[in-house]
């Protein structure tokens, strides 16, 4: 019979990263947790995806909003209040001993240099994806951040939405024996304003980056070549911004093993699935759909469409991954995705770039 | 895992009957048998199912068509010359000493009579169900076939479809323990013309027999009482008719269990379903449906409709059954549906004609 | 296409029942809606029911929970403190006319009495199901309640299940035509311990008086006849305690359409589905499972098994209803679930326990 | 509402071919169209896929199953006494002025050479796939048959399956807009014995051309770039054969759109899927199962598998395949796959094989 659990198990990490134990006994949290009973966190940016983290900090029992910011003060003291909490400013925030944890929510172009303050500030951190959009600062980062050895986790949330989890847990407990092939596909239901586009990184970096890492959280491992192809069948306005509407992408391993990933920006409807086949079967998650109502009449079958956004499909990932991240604090465990992870899925859609422009696969080492 | 098995395996029957055993001394099939290379078999009747039957006798390498009879002799010599076959008279084909098979595929009012016939000419006989609108007379005609010691099979289709053969293999494989509860479903697209609702015997009679004898073939026994409801939701005409188009049946059974039958004469669709509660859990037969094509956009998910005839649900059936039929014959086995099972869902047609007038259960032990 | 709204929509009610309109002169409510801004909740029971609907109260922003109070008052301190409320007795609660509505979530022998407390002292009432195990109880309190003009909704959650809520939309669209039979299956995965079974006022009471408003909600009308078989298939100890733990029940309605209605207290999973037979097609809601992936091997296809337990399967629906009480209560419109239905389907239930006892049809009207 | 036409439409196709109309004066069938009533059939080989013809050829009204030859002459008298038809050499069916159309059902060796020699002859021709393992013997073989004007059939059954032909369908009617990713999966359940790998032509010749042809059917144009990685997961002995069991393919368009295709030698289960995103949403194949049966239990749900042999997934489309040459036959209509077609399929495994070795895009053009 199926495994179907929905927690979250760690997986065999492709690259050595910095262990964050229990027992080291010069651990870089023996003062943080001080305070386990209850998790102090700042949240900087106070945006929509902020708001789904607030919500997530403040049903954990062992996490409490202490404070907001954001570069609109109004929308920092609009959250607080909401959610029982005090708006500050970024810097206080960082600079105080009181909070634990920061938690980034704030614009890509934030990312690195808030990663980098706040660990050097003592900080655990849990930063949004991605790390940043350029490879070379986002290396740059992850070295400063190092010489903090304060954890950093990237928000992938999709390795905790349920669905996905459980495709880990099944290939952990070796239920269709060694992995072969992966199939990501991600559809967005429409493509974001141009004006997002142009500076989102390309459709690589912006949307592709969680199949990365999908793939890097399923197949155990980074590939070695990527061979990217991308075309604009969608808006010409997205070309004309130097960027692809749709792409499909094919990742090699050292040991064989075969990725492909499919994306395109607008399919109507919001398509998110996900299959690995084994030595000894497939996995395949489909689509969660708005409700399980099926019409039959003499036209045929119908029901209710893949639910259209992220945030509706990815809503309960939310939480399970700030959940994930208090545990692995409260334990002084190894955080469930690291910075580690937040650079190598960067390089491959650096790699991907590269070659969808080329159109010759590209070695992820050379990037 | 699940047993997929689609062959067919004989179930305990409720009531005993007559064996046909290869091993019994003086066994009626002895002279039967010495042609058995090829079964010679007449086909009485050249509509739309004798059609379907002479498909299935002709694909079976054991058996031939060696005569088609018609109540319009024309019928009778179109349908010979497509399979290669002669037409004849009733009278000719049952009497003659060559064929060891009798076919009947004619109008349900000749059924006893050519039973009868059949088994006195020393016949092994397959007939189209029911074996009689009148259950005195269904059960007259049981008592004098069994005089002959012939085997006569009544052809309850459904028990040789692949999907429900594989759920009462699975039921016999214990793989959902002891059955509870059983509900079957079975709706037709659209009404039969008035002329034949007049003629049909009653929407019990006529179409729910098909569902009393899928409920003797997998609850393995016959109820003790049945409740029946019938409205006339669909055409008025039909209630003028002295017919319901919508029923709802229960049936208890002496040990405590219970199964539901519920069907309309005009859902749109087709709708053949059956499910059975057991002890470990259920097994559900599904609709059978035209494609394997989904479409997915913004509007919601499509896919093909359930079949809508019969016959291009049943066709596969057809084929088994007269496989089935052939088989037993080879082996002198046990016949997997009898003319006992022909009169057990007649009686219980019976019953639920008179609930539904009076609006009370009915003992099947007194009908 | 298929309309997927999962708003609820108030259905045409078969018992008049007092309207609560916001332009009523004398409306009762007009002292309620003062501080429409923040309603006040007064909780009763702090058991795990309570506990959902504290989470539902304050995710709202229209409500607060103002004081909760147990029969242990330990339970209640803590309770209170989880969500910043207070501790309070049962009579303070009631008493106190800052406190705009009740929620009794309190054991069943107590309903009745607190539904009529709580509305003499001014207050509006959402009180989970039963209303009462006593049928002339139940009546005796929506009189006396009816006497303070104060609204009364009962807590038939699955009515704002998302699943469900959108059949009803899809009904009152027309979608499927004019409904003509509808078919309901709950099936718990496990029998409750004897000793509740003995005080559950039984099957027909405590479990399949959900599926009895299901057919009054999606029926939009009370049947005239209640026909009701029950067995004793699980456990022998379920019998002796008088009660049965497998049973069917049909209901007639006026204009001749038909339900039929199923339950076992051990399906071994999880069981809840509704189908909706109507002139233009068909209408199913399937079960809920616990994740998307399925596996494909050389053994066949599995997934996940449906959700166990009822709060897990109809978590979304108590948020939903309590945002449909906060939206009526706010609007002055009348409840979506009232008193009159939680009678109603409690003497469903009374029906169907002499038919099950009797052997006969019971018709509604005469219990 | 979803079109669900199982019918077979001419595509549009991508390169110029030979025209086959009943209007043309000088039509090449003339002759052959003189006995339309019944079209006398030549089998050449008597195989398994041989037998599969017979079937079909004898149960269309249209055709008669004239001679069969084969390279063993007791295979092909055994053939003949099955389906009432007569053994003869190769040569003499050819050369039988009497017989209309030829179909191939011997190895692939001689496919190219008996196709010259049958349309040489005069013979309308259907061949099984593959053309030739050589790409060039394969273009020799087209312009030899095209200077007889005889039409030649390929025999890509899959066009024909009533699901994949059901997306043709919808597709033609524009049921999603205009088509831009396609994505093709074949997954054999065990792979074949090395000595056939030895000679199969490696997995995209043998395996993925089926893939490569579905391609040009739905995608309706060849691509332009051909890019293949392929490995040897399955078994060692494969790779040092030569060939791989795991590959993967991307193919670009002129106007960007895009295909990717999966194969594996071994996936336990058969796999047969395909899937079409188009600008208004998406068609998907799902795979065919042993039978409809779900079981729940408390260890989750199981179904049966998909269907293990291509044999058994196809067998309806070989009938349809038969039945559409017939028709084009009959009606002097434009063959549903040409010998152009299957020459075009050979080209893309001819790119494919070059790619996968040399880990670089092939250009279809170069090859």
């Amino acid at each position: 019979a199926m495994t179907v659990r929905s927690a979250w198990k760690p997986s065999q990490k492709m690259i050595p990263k910095t262990r964050w134990k229990r027992s080291a006994p010069h651990s870089p949290f023996n003062s943080l947790r001080k305070n386990l009973a209850m998790i102090k966190v700042g949240l900087l940016g106070a945006g929509r995806i902020a708001g789904v983290h607030a919500t997530a900090i403040t049903a954990n029992p062992d996490s409490t909003l202490a404070a907001v910011s954001d570069y609109y003060p109004e929308n920092a003291e609009k959250l607080a209040a909401q959610y029982g909490s005090t708006a500050r400013s970024t810097e206080d925030i960082i600079a105080d001993p009181e909070i634990d944890v920061v938690l980034i929510a704030t614009s890509t172009d934030t990312h690195s240099d808030l990663i980098e303050q706040a660990t050097q500030a003592g900080k655990a951190v849990l930063c949004e994806k991605p790390v940043d959009l350029s490879l070379a600062r986002a290396r740059e980062c992850l070295a400063n951040a190092g010489k903090s050895c304060k954890p950093v986790m990237i928000g992938f949330n999709r390795r905790f939405d349920p669905h996905f989890a459980a495709v880990k847990a099944a290939l952990d407990a070796g239920e269709i024996g060694k992995t072969e092939m992966l199939a990501s596909t991600s559809y967005d239901p429409a493509p974001p304003p141009i004006a997002y586009i142009k500076v989102s990184g390309g459709i690589f970096r912006d949307m592709m980056i969680h199949d990365f890492d999908m793939a890097n959280f399923l197949m155990g491992a980074a590939p070695v070549t990527v061979s990217a192809v991308g075309s604009c069948l969608v808006d010409p306005a997205i070309g004309e911004a130097g960027d692809f509407d749709t792409a499909a992408v094919t990742l090699t391993y050292a040991d064989g093993r075969i990725a492909t990933i499919r994306n395109t920006r607008r399919a109507g409807y919001g398509d998110q699935r996900v299959e690995v086949q084994g030595s000894e079967g497939m996995l395949q998650v489909s689509n969660l759909v708005e409700n399980l109502v099926t019409k039959s009449t003499a036209q045929g079958i119908t029901s209710a469409k893949p639910v259209l956004f992220f945030l509706e499909r990815y809503m309960p990932a939310y939480a399970a991954e700030w959940n994930a991240f208090v545990e692995a604090y409260k334990s002084g465990g190894v955080l469930p995705v690291t910075l580690d992870d937040g650079v190598a899925a960067l390089a491959m859609a650096e790699a991907a770039t590269q070659s969808a422009k080329s159109g010759l696969p590209v070695r992820l080492a050379d990037v």
